[in-house]
Parts: C-alpha cells; structure tokens; sequence
C-alpha cells in the first residue's frame, strides 16, 4: 500500500526492491574516480554504430540488458519500463528499447529523470500495476554537446560553470522482493524558476528546486539531516551544491557532513577538465547504479536520500530569453 | 486496488473518476464540427503571447485552469500533474504549468501523451499515491510546423497523407468519486516499428501499433467490440484508420462499427484542407476533453476504449535515416 506523508510526500508500505541494477559508461567516465564500479565501458563514442545518437541508444540498451541479467530477469517478465532522455523527443530511449519490446511509458524529467523512473517504478509496483518494473536513462557528451549547444567540430570554450554531459546509462529492475535495496519514500517535486537565465550554470538554476524538495521531505518525514548515511543530489556539481548549502542553511538545514553529488563524485576535477562537474540524465544514472547501490547492497549505506535535479528548458526557450525552470525529485532508499 | 488482467491489462478495482476536464482549441478548430463542444476558444495563434511556443505554455494552463475550475478543486489541492507535450524538451509543460506550483512529473508519449497522463493519474489515485491528481497535453500548429517540418513563412506543400497538427490542449482532473466518467482499464502499449520511414504519413507508422495494443486488451479482458459503445483512437487520420481495420482484420477482429478517430472528428475535411485529418497531442486531448467525455457524462456513451497513438521518431532520427517507432496506450472508461 501506498500512503501519503505529509504534503508532498509518499510512503511504500512493502518497500519495492531493486533487485538488479546496472550501469555503462564512457572513455572519460573509466578514467575518473568511479572507473572501476561500472558494470560496462564503451571506450568508441559510436558503440560502433553510424551517429552519437545511436550510440546513446545502444548505451541504454546495454544497461538494460545487464540489469535484466543481474537480476536473473527476462524481458518478457517485465511489465513496464520508465525511460527518458535528453535528446529531442527522447530518441535514445524509444529506439534504445525498440528489441526488448517491454510496455514503455516515457519521461521527461531532463537530469532529474532516473529519481522519476524510480518512483514511477516503485509506484506501478507497490499498487500491482506491475510485478516487475524497470526504469533507465542515459546522456551523451557529444549528442548533447551538438544538441544543446555547438557542433563537436567547433571545440567551443567553456565557461568556469558549466558541466560536463557524462556519456552512460543506468538501469534498476523494480519487484516485491525480501532483498535488495528498496524503495521506502519519495518526493515529488514542483517546477522552480527563480530566474537564472545563464544555460551554461545549471547548477545555480537547479539549486533552489533541490532545496525546496528537500525541505519538503525533511518537514513531511519529519527527520533530520543527520538520520541518512548520504544525501546524494543529480548532478548540481559544484556551484549549485554550494548554493544548495546557502539555501538550506536559511531554513536552519544542513547537508554538508552527509552531502555528496554524482557531478563531483564521477570526475576527477583536479585531472580532468570538466569544469563545475558532470551532468546530464546519464551522470546520477551511473553513479546510483554503480557505487552507490553497491554501497547499500553490501550494508555501507543503510539509508540515502537520492535526489536528482533538471533542468527544463530547451534551446528555444533559452534562445527566446526564458529563465530555467527546474525541478527535483527525491527518493529515499534504504538496505532491507 | 490494481490487479493485472492477463499479459498486458490492468484493472482498476475503485475506478478512479474523471471529475472534472476541460478543453482549449484555436480558430480553426472552432471552425469544425466539435467548434461548440470546446470551453475556450482562443483565436489568436499567439495567444496575446511573444512566441507560437509562449503561446502553446499558455494553452496548458488555461486547460489546467478551467479543468481545475470545473472540478471545483484548487491547485493546492493537486498531489500531482502528468504532462507532456511535442516541443523539444516538452517546454510547452514547464513553462505552462510553473505557476501552479503541483507536483510535476513530465511524460513523453508524443500523440500518445493524453492516454498516458490518464493511465498515470489513475495509477497515482487508485493506490494512495495521490488523493487527486491531474493530466494535460497541448499541441499547437504553428510550433510544431516550424519544428518538425519547415518555417511558417516557407509554405511549403503537404503530401496527401500528411495530417494536420491540432492547436488545442485537454486536462483532466481525477479522485476516487462517486460520480463522472471513471478509469476501469489501461493497457499499456510496446514500441511497434514496421520500417515507415515517411514522416508526413504518421497514421501508417502508427497503425501497427494501435492494432497490437487493441489485440491484447480484446484478449487480456476476453471482450469484443460490439460490447463498447466507441473505439476511439487518438489520431490515425484517415490512412492510419484504414490500416488500423485491415490489420486488425488479419486477427479476426472488426472494429468498424464502433470506430472513430480525434483526427477525423475534428476537422471538416470536405470543407478544411487539413489532408489525412488532424494530429499532435493536443488533438486526442481536446477531443476527449470535450464532446467525448461529455457523451459519457450525460450517459450517451457508457463505455469507451480511448487508444491515443504516438510516432516517437524525431526531426534528428529522421534525418538520419531511421524509421518511425510507434505506440499505442488504451484507457477503458466508463460511465458510473
């Protein structure tokens, strides 16, 4: 059974589990701190197809097929899959799936999807409206690159706020389970715009809906900082999770000692130019289905907060002069 | 409670209700046979707005406003809204709906998103994710014209089996209630790709898919259409109605009786020069927000099989030489 808690949150009687789990990565994501965790790395940005875009297809049709394997799943068993991405009209996830031929329900959440994939998995779970559910997204430097800003050819200079679009994917397969990581609350989050207009500081757009929603659930759940092993935001690197600190620090929260974020843990700043931290839907994908998931399924972490962030906006609206809206949604996941 | 029907169906025990919608449509709209049967007509393209794509972010809201109104439920009140839409990055949503401040869980079905909002929204409702929740989806001729296809100052000609995309949007609000039109069924549908690769002829990528997801709903509930009062898809026009039969022909099942299609009711197309009929989100939205969920108010219809249909191919994918995906959700609805 499903209940709410408070006005923005919701409980899972039964606590779904995330039976199995993968991840897949990039050249540059192997070489960072993470290198070692992901269940596969594709060192060709064309995973030996034809376009970038393709490619980032294939990156999610590999998670797919790897977590499905790990948790001794069949295709055919799965009765429906939540996926997004960022390409327009979320191209890598309706080509992606295409072969497995999975009932699919496609989000748009932008970087905030793989927390949205989890709740809306966890949800058709918990109420039977699925036995066995699964969830997946991916990002790609250069699909994104050439989407969202200039043409790879162009080598354009990057501003000291911007983010770095983490070629990977990751994938959880949600059922009823007595093991595994489980799924014991989650927030929704609302649309935020507090008017920052700057595409290539993402971080400073997503901060406040970051702390709104955890704001949220800290007051519905009535818990503290302190009660979780980690707080683990999407992808706000490093100037949105300072201003996530300053923000909350105003509400009288604070984060820092149990804080970390999938921008700053999947790059190795110091070595690789990567600017304020990674980002894009694949970055908290493959940092939660590796290390962190790892981390909880071998009882380092017994209970996190995953939050990840979106933006949502587009190149036309930012070319229109549109501020950012951005959302977050939180999931609270804990070893059973 | 949710329980699953055979392979693909789920039933929903409570029913959750439609208790309240509303529908927005633009000039040309209101100029064919369902003109009367929409609550606002807006015959401005821009909508007193800067940009068509302002314009459109403006639809959804006064769709959500008059939805909202008619149900006599505020925006406070709203544990959470599904929405998409076809602009890139599904801005038409962010930006429409930020100053509702509801909980935000943005979806990607393309012509199919009216479907899924409702299957989403029933799911949230019926097991205690959400007390109430809302859908919404919009299209707008002029923003998707000159995204998908050319600049509206190119003019360029259509093909014959090119349809028309719709300038309208449709919200709906549900809550487990005693009263209005009520969500029974939902079958969730698979990726279909049968290698269209022609982007003006939408309804033949997407008959495939309309015909697999029927088939295994008329399976899964051991029903026939003779038992429902309208079979109505989202927007196959005129050449996708007509693949939609022979297909569904090849599997001994005759839907002609009791089928109709969004696309073709909402235009005049002897007096319109809209080719195939109508498409786009907003098409299957606006005519299920308006004539068709008041026939299953005032008992004229009692029970219904909405299917909206989705081609989830992009200018990109196209451009690349990739065929057309395609999907297909139905949503049983029934008159109390």
């Amino acid at each position: 059974m499903i209940r709410r808690i408070g006005g923005h949150t919701i409980g899972f009687e039964e606590m779904p589990s995330i039976i199995g789990y993968a991840s897949v990565a990039g050249k540059m994501e192997s070489e960072g701190p993470l290198g070692k965790e992901f269940d596969k790395l594709i060192y060709d940005s064309y995973d030996g197809r034809d376009t970038y875009e393709q490619a980032e297809s294939q990156f999610q049709a590999e998670a797919v097929s790897e977590a499905l394997r790990k948790s001794d799943v069949s295709n055919e068993e799965v009765d429906c899959i939540f996926a997004g991405d960022l390409l327009n009209q979320c191209i890598s996830s309706s080509y992606g799936l295409l072969n497995f031929e999975i009932p699919y329900l496609g989000q748009y959440g932008a970087c905030s999807t793989m927390a949205q994939g989890l709740i809306m998995a966890a949800v058709f779970v918990e109420s039977g409206a699925a036995n066995t559910s699964m969830c997946v997204t991916s990002s790609h430097f250069c699909s994104a690159e050439r989407q969202y800003r200039f043409p790879m050819e162009y080598g354009g200079v990057r501003t000291p706020t911007a983010q770095w679009t983490v070629t990977g994917a990751g994938s959880c397969v949600l059922k009823k389970a007595k093991k595994g990581p489980c799924i014991a609350r989650a927030t929704v989050g609302k649309i935020v715009d507090m008017g920052i207009k700057d595409a290539n500081n993402m971080g400073a757009a997503m901060a406040p809906a970051a702390a709104q929603t955890l704001k949220h659930y800290f007051e519905d759940t009535n818990t503290s900082p302190e009660e979780y092993d980690l707080i683990l935001t999407g992808d706000l690197g490093e100037v949105g999770s300072k201003s996530l600190y300053d923000l909350l620090l105003l509400e009288n929260i604070d984060i820092k000692s149990r804080h970390n974020d999938c921008g700053l843990m999947i790059f190795d700043r110091e070595k690789q130019d990567v600017h304020a931290g990674g980002s894009g839907c694949g970055c908290a994908a493959s940092v939660l289905c590796s290390k962190i998931l790892n981390d909880v399924n071998s009882g380092k972490l017994n209970n996190i907060l995953f939050m990840a962030t979106g933006a949502l906006m587009s190149p036309t609206s930012s070319g229109q002069g549109a501020s950012i809206p951005s959302i977050a949604h939180l999931v609270n996941i804990k070893n059973r």
